[in-house]
């Protein structure tokens, strides 16, 4: 679920209330309820060729990527990643291609020990929905909604990165091949954080991931937890290439902290939490080899979503939207 | 799960192994134990425009059918639908076509009881895929490979009415506005055998929906179950339109017979039961109001797949399939 759903919300909403929804459309996953003692924590996610890649996007990244997207979400609730369906649509079946794209998505199950437990293959435009289901303990799900005022703010890994590969693939800029091959392979190579969040999910209740941007993702915690949010601009973790000469006489500072904080496809988790919980939080990143950065607070409602700038309070832009 | 699968059964197969997995790919569902008394069922289908489907049909009638083939093969398990995931893409997210999709799927959402616990929307070609979750009883599912020599086998509803509607829509046969109507509305707004399933559940072990055909999805039983079936052509049920005389003037027996056989898209199911369990069948499809017919027997494994009409053994074709 990103933001996409929100357009037609008033189509699509309120028709997920049944026996053992404990929570439905509108978080990063459903969760479903069932007799004994875990609850189900169910995703989808689709990707379609020419407005989630590009064409001609290696199979093997794509088959990764696909994956990747739906443990993410499993991750932002906390919950283990344990099975998953896939529907492919393809205009003909390419054996090389599927083989290529098999490899690339079942590098990463086996590495996360998901299942494939059913799928679906069509002959259309090169489309892919993968659906992921995870278990966790009643009680113990990571929600939108658990942010509370003075928290501290937590991203994993980098922000930008994904960003400023889908500029220079559309041609706004033009970095060196070198580069273009590191940026693409980690925009598809996407690490899983779902190892590291169902720990988290002990002292945390609330985390998205980062799919619509920094701003867009932080904006659907402040608005479902009643909140508001400070950011710190210098402190955002931007990737290393970011100090690239090519890239830093080519992009502004400005720039491209405004690919950290718009440019999504991050996938990485965004956290908030009660100040007291940080050492033993900070214990389990280092557990896990997951880099967190600490990038604000949680404020009241009435603060809204404020960002600062070597002190300076900046202007907020519109977030990042698929659709 | 539809046939489509098996092409790539080397690349894809083999990765459902985990815990809780009671039965991966390969059946109209995958089955998964959770801690509990419940077995969830999960499955997930995709309709792509100009495969699937004419470019133009109605949204209300995609919507329906969209949900429609994904209840089939949690009925065809004998499972209770409860929860359902969507991804839709489309070129512009009109709201006009949303609007009405989404009062087709929740019309059969409603009558169904199953709830919309997540979705995914996004730009591009139209395409549709639901992932459909339902819960039965340990030892109630009905599988591919329960299939004993001696069963009779028995269908619901008609079968050929969407095979007809498919070749007339090819422009390869011309029928009047309003059979051609008639047709249409059919083969999109399919009834729901899902609650009949699930107390037919209690007294046979195997079925299957129609998707392919019924030569083809009887093929699967037969590998599945490893045993052979007789199926009597003279019994097949046709729909009334294929008495009507703008039928029987373009479309010999054979033909009718034909599409009946290898036309797909039925969803209807397909089960096998022991004789001694008809009775009890029978008057639970009168109960449910759906109409059942005895159309052959199981027999033994060497046998094969025979089809007899009016006494003579018939030659077999090979079963349809959409990749």
């Amino acid at each position: 679920m990103a933001g996409e759903f929100k357009l037609i919300d008033k189509l699509f909403a309120g028709h997920d209330a049944a026996k053992g929804v404990m929570l439905g459309v509108g978080d990063d996953c459903a969760l479903i309820a069932l007799p004994g003692a875990q609850y189900l924590a169910l995703t989808t996610d689709t990707m379609v060729e020419g407005r989630h890649f590009f064409a001609g996007t290696k199979p093997y990244y794509l088959g990764w990527r696909a994956l990747a997207v739906n443990l993410s979400d499993l991750a932002a609730m906390g919950a283990r990643p344990r099975y998953f369906l896939l529907s492919i649509t393809h205009p003909d079946g390419n054996k090389r291609f599927l083989k290529s794209f098999a490899q690339g998505m079942f590098a990463l199950a086996k590495e996360e020990k998901v299942a494939l437990i059913g799928g679906n293959m069509a002959k259309g435009p090169l489309s892919i929905t993968i659906t992921a289901i995870g278990t966790c303990k009643p009680g113990r799900a990571m929600e939108r909604s658990g942010a509370q005022v003075g928290d501290e703010l937590y991203v994993t890994g980098t922000l930008g990165g994904p960003g400023l590969y889908v500029k220079a693939g559309m041609g706004e800029l033009k970095l060196s091949p070198s580069l273009m091959a590191e940026l693409y392979a980690k925009a598809f190579l996407l690490p899983c954080r779902a190892r590291f969040a169902k720990r988290l999910a002990k002292i945390c209740r609330c985390a998205i991931d980062i799919s619509d941007g920094l701003v867009g993702d932080l904006r659907h915690i402040c608005t479902q937890s009643q909140v508001g949010a400070q950011v710190v601009l210098d402190t955002l973790p931007l990737p290393p290439e970011f100090l690239l000469p090519e890239v830093t006489a080519r992009l502004s500072l400005d720039e491209r902290l405004h690919l950290a904080l718009y440019g999504g496809c991050d996938y990485e988790l965004l956290f908030s939490l009660a100040p007291d919980k940080v050492s033993t939080m900070l214990s389990l990143a280092q557990r896990y080899q997951v880099p967190v950065t600490k990038i604000g607070l949680i404020t009241h409602r009435r603060q809204g979503l404020q960002l600062y700038f070597q002190g300076q309070r900046q202007t907020l832009k519109p977030g990042f939207e698929h659709f």
